[in-house]
């Protein structure tokens, strides 16, 4: 870009840049969509950009993204079932929340242990968790992690420490909805025939 | 998403969405990543946009975008040689400033003639194109629209519509610097092979 391209734009291209999924290029051309939707786009994702910066912090007690010190989900006596969904990260949350299936409580690791990343314990909000047994009488914790190398040392990890008496489950592993065997990896395959049910 | 959700982060996730390149997953994903990123990047990104909100205007003489009623590129007397470059948007005068070997002025149209989407002549800033011929002394005018039925429509109607005594040119068509013929379409082909030059 010249010197004759305005500053003020070319930090917004900038700054736009930086967000997952868009390049200089993408970048420069969604900041010429928002300067054409001035009023209908830019001004009010400005206004919800600084409102979210303004409001949004982490739930003290889960670690879910929230507006107060305890999220709703935290906050809903409803959901104190005992059941306890250990998830990686806010994104897992929000995914199992869409499918509206799961009725407990969560709690956000962060992260999942990684010796490569220096990722231990301490850095995941394990403490945390293993407080909450305690707390909030949870007699299941349900280990939603990813099927990774760290997902699965993590998992392990989480078992080792918890109390006894607690139980411990994770999620099925199997076909897809709508998936079709052609495409899945072997290790599928594998899963959802040692798993296979009585029809 | 649930109702658990937070109604501010679902308005900027929804907002985010629409810009070009973006969907409702990757403005989720964008989302997560500005809220864990809150001073460093989404802060300075409401920040950056209010600015550009509040500034980014048209030129009112070629209609680039500036923060000023006129454009850095029409008040710099350097720039008034008399080479004036038509131009459809204003994501085609920031290509040809990045290449930075054009010294004269712009006219930004703001699109085509589309009898399809009925866009006439009077939707597009051709009267101010000829207005100008004549108040900045503009004895080159350089068609670089684009190389479609649209563009080159316009280019006809701009034609037929400028004073005599001004130079017309259009921008080459050939082979794109590291092209591979292989991949380059019959159309460009033909072009290239019609343009040839001595060597």
């Amino acid at each position: 870009m010249s010197q004759n391209t305005l500053a003020e734009i070319e930090h917004l291209i900038a700054l736009l840049a930086k967000l997952p999924g868009l390049g200089p290029r993408s970048s420069r051309r969604a900041v010429l969509h928002l300067i054409r939707k001035k009023d209908l786009l830019l001004t009010p994702l400005a206004n919800a950009m600084q409102e979210v910066a303004a409001s949004a912090r982490s739930c003290l007690n889960c670690g879910n993204i929230s507006t107060s010190d305890i999220c709703p989900i935290c906050a809903d006596e409803a959901r104190g079932n005992g059941e306890l969904c250990v998830v990686e990260d806010v994104s897992d949350l929000w995914a199992i929340e869409r499918a509206g299936s799961f009725k407990g409580r969560y709690h956000v690791l962060g992260g999942t242990l990684s010796a490569l990343d220096g990722v231990g314990p301490d850095d995941l909000r394990i403490p945390q968790l293993v407080d909450r047994m305690a707390s909030e009488s949870v007699h299941e914790v349900i280990l939603a992690l990813d099927a990774t190398i760290d997902g699965q040392t993590t998992a392990h990890y989480i078992m080792d420490h918890l109390p006894s008496g607690v139980t411990l489950t994770s999620l099925a592993q199997g076909v897809p909805i709508g998936g079709e065997l052609d495409y899945l990896d072997e290790g599928t395959i594998t899963a959802a025939l040692n798993s296979r049910k009585a029809v």
